[in-house]
């Protein structure tokens, strides 16, 4: 399994990671919510101990315990696409155990007892299903799942109850987005079951031209039917959003040429720079890279600018709680640097 | 003398270029308002049988009839500096006489006969003054000026009688137009007898930042005072602007290198640009050189990118009438040229 910054495949693939999520709870135990903080740290070292103790984890593993660190590194969790805000809201009571790849991460007392996630790079939805499995196996060894026989898997929200699978895909849609047409497409994926966030998730803005698209319901449908909705409409989405590509480049060559190279010429010039002028600047070079406009770039970087300009890890980066100015200053450094 | 548009001096002189206007008219000849185009001609060929048979008068000259030439051309001679728009306005009747070198104008059958002209790169006006007194000494041997004991030279218009003198001085007020001082500059220009213009003359815009400041009037007062007092309005008008920017790069410091490099990042890699954006972002580069936050360009380029991109001389360079958005696909196109 590869990180989802890493990227290996064409430059013409929309899709930039998926992600596949289990939700899980402990049988008698309460949901996280309703525990204190002293019974929940029980809950994660019961899950600390099923999966540390299980003879197919080696040393990459570690749990990371959120009371510990602090909130600027707790955003850069979520930045980096490894927790949910949920998990960070329970700070007091919440851990997650990762791999030293980033492709796993087994949330504890987020909604559930247990979120298990897996996020990679690219369009393998299977793939990552099958990995998850593994963890989950894994964990269904030493720890008795709530589960009931007509329902499937129990959890705190009814929404998740069946298979307790989520399955998403990250996609790059600037044209549909540029026409207005994206809002057809959310109505439209709505009605087929379907859920279309931000970049980070729920109430997050469509902040650079990137969705995550994942199924609604998962109660009364089969992990396979999930997995193939999903990917019928993801394939959807990428042919619309391709014809809409060859459409304008037909009509306005020049005026997308000019868009793309402009965003690129500010990234590398610019002094200052905020958080939403650089995930749209960025959305343009990556449109450029997947058109094949821009040569040079590779998304490697891309995806590196992506997630190391967000706030709190670029904070981390420069080693400092910086204020707003001063993160501008140090985003449009750190892209500079990258970028020449 | 120099040509305007090539520069050798410090980079921090805010002045782009000065310049000499005499006008002058033939006695006893109707101004060339009330000339036909037949008997404008003849006054045209007056004017160059003085000119060209002077014994000082060598090769490098050459007398440009408008009637032979496009609209196209024309118009570039106006975003040369070389003719006025007047001149052009009479292109059926009017000539100019030029040096190869383009710091001399003639112009015949302006407002005036005879319009001489002389412009040159930087903040040296005396010496303009007697680089024109000489052409102008050369016509008188041959041609009986208008001349009034009591007014002096007698004029189309009242505001030239006397000297015939305007004299300019074209300068980079950046900061100032920035910082909405301007409108108070040119307030009090006017009463001590400026007057203030865009790059293009009268009821040009301040493209680019781009000011002419000259004399108002001709009467009553000598060459020498017209040109001290236009020299120290210059020169507190510089003094202003630097003191305007000293004080917005201790305040702004990021903000200001932040809009100069960003201009030059989209001056580099814009690939539609018309000549407004254009004028406005090499202001931007040009107070960035001023400055010394830019140093490897050099204000030759800038000069050259100035009048270049210019409509008519654009469409020149590439040969072509072009329409307004193959002009801006030019314009790009031949900064990124010049600036990579």
């Amino acid at each position: 399994m590869q990180n989802w910054l890493k990227c290996d495949d064409s430059p013409d693939n929309l899709v930039i990671s998926s992600r596949i999520r289990l939700a899980r709870n402990i049988k008698n135990e309460p949901f996280p919510d309703s525990l204190d903080a002293n019974k929940a740290r029980e809950i994660v070292n019961h899950v600390e101990d099923a999966f540390f103790t299980s003879s197919h984890i080696n040393n990459e593993f570690k749990s990371i315990h959120l009371w510990d660190y602090d909130k600027i590194y707790n955003k850069s969790f979520i930045e980096k696409h490894l927790v949910s805000n949920k998990l960070i809201d329970n700070k007091d009571k919440s851990a997650f155990i990762v791999d030293s790849n980033e492709t796993v991460s087994i949330m504890i007392n987020e909604e559930d007892h247990i979120r298990l996630q897996c996020i990679s790079s690219g369009f393998n939805l299977e793939e990552i299903l099958n990995y998850s499995n593994k963890f989950d196996d894994l964990l269904e060894e030493k720890i008795e799942y709530a589960f009931d026989e007509k329902l499937g898997y129990l959890t705190a929200c009814p929404t998740n109850v069946g298979t307790g699978l989520r399955a998403s895909v990250m996609i790059h849609l600037p044209v549909l987005t540029m026409n207005n047409q994206i809002n057809g497409v959310l109505n439209a994926l709505t009605q087929v079951g379907m859920t279309i966030r931000g970049l980070y998730g729920e109430g997050s803005g469509a902040y650079g031209n990137l969705y995550q698209i994942s199924n609604q319901t998962t109660l009364g449908i089969s992990e396979e039917d999930i997995l193939s909705n999903l990917k019928a409409v993801v394939n959807q989405l990428i042919n619309q959003e391709k014809l809409s590509r060859e459409q304008a480049l037909n009509k306005y060559n020049y005026e997308l040429e000019d868009k793309i190279f402009r965003s690129l010429g500010i990234l590398k010039s610019a002094r200052i720079m905020d958080s939403k002028e650089c995930l749209k600047l960025l959305s343009d070079v990556r449109m450029g890279v997947e058109m094949g406009i821009i040569k040079e770039i590779n998304k490697n970087l891309l995806n590196d600018l992506l997630v190391n300009t967000q706030s709190a890890t670029l904070s981390i980066i420069y080693e400092n709680k910086l204020n707003e100015k001063d993160l501008n200053i140090k985003r449009a450094d750190y892209i500079r640097k990258k970028l020449n």
